[in-house]
């Protein structure tokens, strides 16, 4: 299992980058991460880590560094030996199995379309994440990779959708909802109303529509829709969870018995935190490229780096990119029918 | 101050309705609520009520409902006398100042819009809600009123907004801001990137294009997008923090410690509740047509509609309409420009 890891990407690289890939070596003994990224900034980072650490911390050469301003196709063509397109040829050279940015998104998401090629039969690869629910998780997706999707792209993204929630959340059959602004048929925009009608032609486990409030309820495994509504609710939430943390602290801190509970509720904020934090619990994942690119949070300090090196892992093992096809395949429009 | 109350709306009507409306004419001794709805059901639920309370708590009668899955227009039809049509023409008489419903939004808004008429100038009303900040409050519009957005609607929702941060959220020179996937001028869908360019081109004070997270960290004082982007951000939300509570409920429970903490802080648990609960804190506000109409949550028990009808009580005094239409006059297209 080989990872290739851009090392310059997210705020606080390359030392949390590097300091989560020896976290990740030392946690997974199946794992190589490749560092990518300036050699001579790396290599005094790696001081710490032991011999058979090192043996798993190959490290390949870029200078130049996509910044988080930057129009991402503009940047890529200028920069020729930045960081994310580097790592993205790791994989196309099949040197690593999967590549992890916390850099810019737009940037590796046109880097791996471009680098790796899309899946045949994929119109438009999709990005999904993972988000807590009171059900355990769900996949959201697209969040962002697509912004003008088509009914057809809504379709992929179920059975991309499906193909995580079965081999990395270990769904059997994972069901499909698409995110509409309320449940009943009829309603909403073209786009989500012809989305649903494929999704059930083509037999796949479709639930129905639902609303925003049953991402976090977890009425569905899959949760489907376009890269806009999917961005900013993805967004929101992020904003929200943090908003909350923040409003309770104050109010813990109004008085010493409230800030003394506190204290001994303490392991219970930390878990709540860690469970809603979706930075820990993985990254975004691009579906529908030939190859693994997992793009994890700019914020990614070293255990959250660890934490979508595993996921990474885990998405590899799961063969999703199989799956995927297989989807497709199984999914054809029935002659006739549509 | 007269405020006509559709007695029949929300999950528990009309029990829950009448008990928040005889909280309301005690709290504010200005205040008539107009209880619309099934008289015989009503009267006996106004027992608790003193003379003095029932003389400001008239009734008008209106035997039908419209059920939360009825298609509005066909129920609006097929049920002439239900309280929503019934609270509606209160108001278009000019028996009442305001309606409040906590029954069917997309029966509300319909009736609403087709009874009361729309503000001289404006094309489509849109709702509008205010969501808990880290800074205080925003304007959240549209959240659901119209999903076909065209940018001339985005760009009077920055209006309508920002007449309802002014005027009752007492913001002097409220910022506007449009909900995209990233603040980078010229990355978005046509819709944002044309609204945008309007907002500016019509001299509102116009921040920029802000994100999802953005939101709740109240970087501006009105967040405007189309009603799909809006409905899903905004039930998102909600489901969000209500999975909050309960996965932090549950992770309190789990030792003896952490739960005789919890007790210790209970107030800032209720706190945060409150803040956060969008129905204690209003409801949606619909903007756009010739008179004040509040939808309030579903859910809504008697604290929650007393909180509604002391909001549109605000917004009646805070002549939103006015402002709206000043507003239109002010920001007309510039021959030559926009």
């Amino acid at each position: 299992m080989r990872i290739a890891l851009d090392a310059m990407g997210g705020d606080h690289a390359p030392e949390a980058a590097v300091a989560g890939a020896i976290e990740a070596v030392r946690r997974w003994s199946d794992l190589e991460v490749r560092l990518v990224g300036s050699t001579s900034g790396i290599e005094p980072l790696l001081r710490g880590a032991s011999e058979e650490d090192r043996r798993r911390l190959p490290l390949t050469d870029a200078s130049d560094r996509v910044e988080m301003g930057e129009s991402p196709v503009g940047a890529l063509r200028r920069k020729a030996s930045n960081s994310i397109s580097r790592s993205v040829e790791c994989v196309a050279k099949g040197e690593s199995d999967a590549l992890v940015s916390a850099g810019h998104t737009g940037a590796a998401v046109a880097a791996a379309t471009l680098g790796l090629g899309r899946l045949e039969g994929v119109r438009r690869p999709g990005i999904a994440v993972c988000l807590p629910t009171l059900k355990g998780e769900c996949v959201l997706i697209d969040v962002g990779a697509n912004i003008a999707s088509t009914p057809e792209d809504l379709l992929q993204y179920a059975l991309m959708g499906s193909a995580l929630a079965e081999r990395v959340l270990g769904r059997a059959h994972p069901t499909v909802g698409v995110l509409n602004i309320g449940e009943e048929e009829g309603k909403g925009t073209p786009l989500v109303l012809e989305a649903a009608r494929l999704i059930r032609a083509r037999g796949l486990p479709y639930h129905g529509f639902v609303e925003g409030r049953d991402i976090f309820q977890g009425t569905t495994d899959v949760v489907v829709c376009d890269g806009f509504a999917g961005n900013v609710v993805l967004k929101a939430s992020e904003g929200l969870a943090d908003a909350m943390f923040k409003m309770l602290e104050g109010r813990l801190l109004k008085s010493r018995v409230r800030t003394f509970g506190a204290f001994l509720a303490r392991g219970a904020f930390r878990e709540l935190k860690a469970q809603t934090n979706y930075a820990e619990t993985g990254g975004a994942l691009l579906l529908g490229a030939r190859g693994t690119c997992l793009v994890a949070h700019g914020r990614s300090n070293p255990q959250a780096f660890a934490s979508a090196l595993g996921y990474a892992r885990r998405c590899v093992q799961g063969r999703i990119d199989e799956r995927i096809l297989e989807g497709l395949r199984t999914h054809q429009p029935v002659a006739g029918a549509s």
